[in-house]
């Protein structure tokens, strides 16, 4: 199948040139006699010559390449939507990604630097999975870096992540304006505090309940794992309260999926007897799920884009004071939210 | 941040010594005063210089670069786990992926198949992200390639896919096991028989039977479309029967995930009243059911390996014969096959 690539001492050959010629007719140099060019380029069209990329990285000085690295092994699907978007943007610039899963040991990661800077990358990706701090390869300082849904304590770098806070306070205004009051809320892990998951969409849940005059209720608020075993069991425990929750807000679509089991055992139907809001918009469980969830999308692929966006265009220097973009979590509406039920909203004084 | 990076030039001021000192040094060329040559290396050193992987590619004629193609845009979580495997054997060869999500489009497919080997990519994986026949760019005759979860009609490049009928026929296998002879099917949408998934699994399960002398029974079987609606309604279909199953094999977890719904509406417990196996292996969907699902898993990972490990060990050439290679799908064993109930099994003749 494969054939013999042609090389620039073929094109010469053939052409009964020299190389130098060849390559002034490369390099559309004007020192080549029309003739020779047109001679040169027909030999190149008739063998099938490819120039390669090398030399011309040698010659302009750039690689039209940038390097996307992720930080560690992950089951989530998200890497696909962060590689996509910063690829689109990319490919609008007429750039590749160099995509290395650095699997979240350290000299993998700091070989791997090394590795994309030889190969002269104009900037590097540093995505990780899910928002969280990070520490990072020393050598990123050389090559404009953008860090994607992570950053690092010392602020060094300008970083792209979801707006936590506000999704945590749309999510929750959504079930309030369907006139709930009794919300629970089941959060991701929040003694990593280092994880503004956690503590951010908490945040957000606060907030909007104090703008809605709502009383906040610790009783209400679960601190879950985000798998859907915490779901399913925090679900059972805000619904044996004595005034239980109508509505309910889970950190991770993991969750509210676990709920769905412990509703559908107590014979609860969502969203007739309890509104579901969940969070990440992992699409086969959302879509799935009977009624299919409504949630808070994390902006991947728009994080992705947004990355390679800044590397193209923010200008590169000492004094650059290195940002944090936050991107919003737009709500995704399925079928999981509605009104209070009649018996709920019936006892209210 | 980023600094001012030394070129070779500035290594040989620096030394007091000419740009082709500094090169024979960086080709490490014997003709070199060693006093010369430490001389140098310590300034590199001190200007954290670093050699340029475009020169080491024209001077070695290597790219040590693969590409990584995939065919369209896909919600599925499966992008990342080949890429994954592929970039695990790359690594192990000191070889780097880039990855290019080709997003459906055949002219970005034939750009990005051009842009590779402009790139000087000693071979590329062509990943599908489902099982199924496809049209490739011809540009990819130019050099090595693997195409990952598909095949094109003439089979004229090696691929590596599932091996969908013996997947399907260890499913069957588990649950003829435990006892259940009467086992319902929801297969992939057969309409498409370009789709081995769904013709594969089908034939595994019948392949199953036979091999236990139990007569297939075309009322057992149905034909899903593999997303969760599927499985909820073909579920109900099926225990509606005089004589419904006691167990089910889902082409997909999603199926599964549907089904699950059916069952718990209708009272039945996993696996004490109905055995489940899925296909597929969708961890969060999988882990996440109520009991865990059992499964088969599509070896992802395992063929991203096996593309990158051909790419770089077999011999190329015209008279190379192109191979398919089928790679097992194992059972993951969770929490949903058991023995048939006992109501079910005392009522055999």
């Amino acid at each position: 199948m494969a054939v013999k690539k042609p090389s620039i001492h073929d094109i010469a050959r053939e052409a009964g040139v020299g190389v130098g010629t060849v390559s002034r007719v490369l390099n559309e140099r004007p020192n080549v006699a029309e003739a020779t060019r047109a001679k040169v380029e027909g030999v190149m069209e008739r063998l099938g010559y490819r120039p390669t990329f090398a030399a011309r990285h040698i010659r302009t000085g750039r690689s039209q390449l940038f390097g996307f690295l992720t930080d560690q092994v992950t089951t989530t699907p998200f890497a696909h939507d962060l590689i996509k978007g910063a690829q689109a943007r990319a490919r609008q610039a007429d750039r590749m990604l160099m995509v290395i899963d650095a699997d979240g040991d350290d000299r993998v990661r700091e070989q791997a630097v090394s590795n994309l800077i030889e190969r002269g990358v104009e900037g590097i990706v540093y995505a990780a999975m899910f928002h969280h701090e990070v520490h990072v390869p020393q050598a990123l300082h050389e090559v404009p870096t953008v860090l994607v849904d992570c950053f690092t304590l010392e602020r060094d770098f300008a970083s792209v992540v979801p707006d936590e806070v506000r999704g945590g306070r749309e999510a929750t205004e959504r079930l309030l304006e369907e006139g709930h009051r009794r919300i629970g809320m089941v959060t991701n892990d929040l003694l990593a505090t280092k994880y503004p998951a956690a503590v951010g969409r908490l945040e957000g849940y606060r907030a909007a309940l104090d703008a809605a005059g709502v009383a906040y209720d610790a009783e209400l608020v679960r601190e879950g794992l985000g798998n859907a075993d915490s779901g399913y069991r925090f679900a059972h425990d805000l619904l044996d309260l004595d005034d239980p929750p109508t509505a309910f807000f889970f950190g991770t679509d993991r969750m509210a999926m676990g709920a769905y089991f412990a509703f559908a055992e107590r014979g609860l139907r969502v969203p007739d007897d309890v509104s579901v809001v969940g969070f990440d918009d992992q699409h086969y469980i959302a879509d799935a799920l009977r009624p299919a969830l409504t949630t808070m999308a994390l902006p991947h692929s728009a994080m992705g884009r947004w990355a390679v966006d800044h590397l193209l265009t923010a200008p590169w220097g000492d004094d650059r004071l290195p940002l944090q973009r936050r991107l919003p979590c737009p709500i995704v509406e399925r079928g999981s939210v509605g009104p209070v039920p009649a018996s709920d909203a019936g006892e209210e004084p």
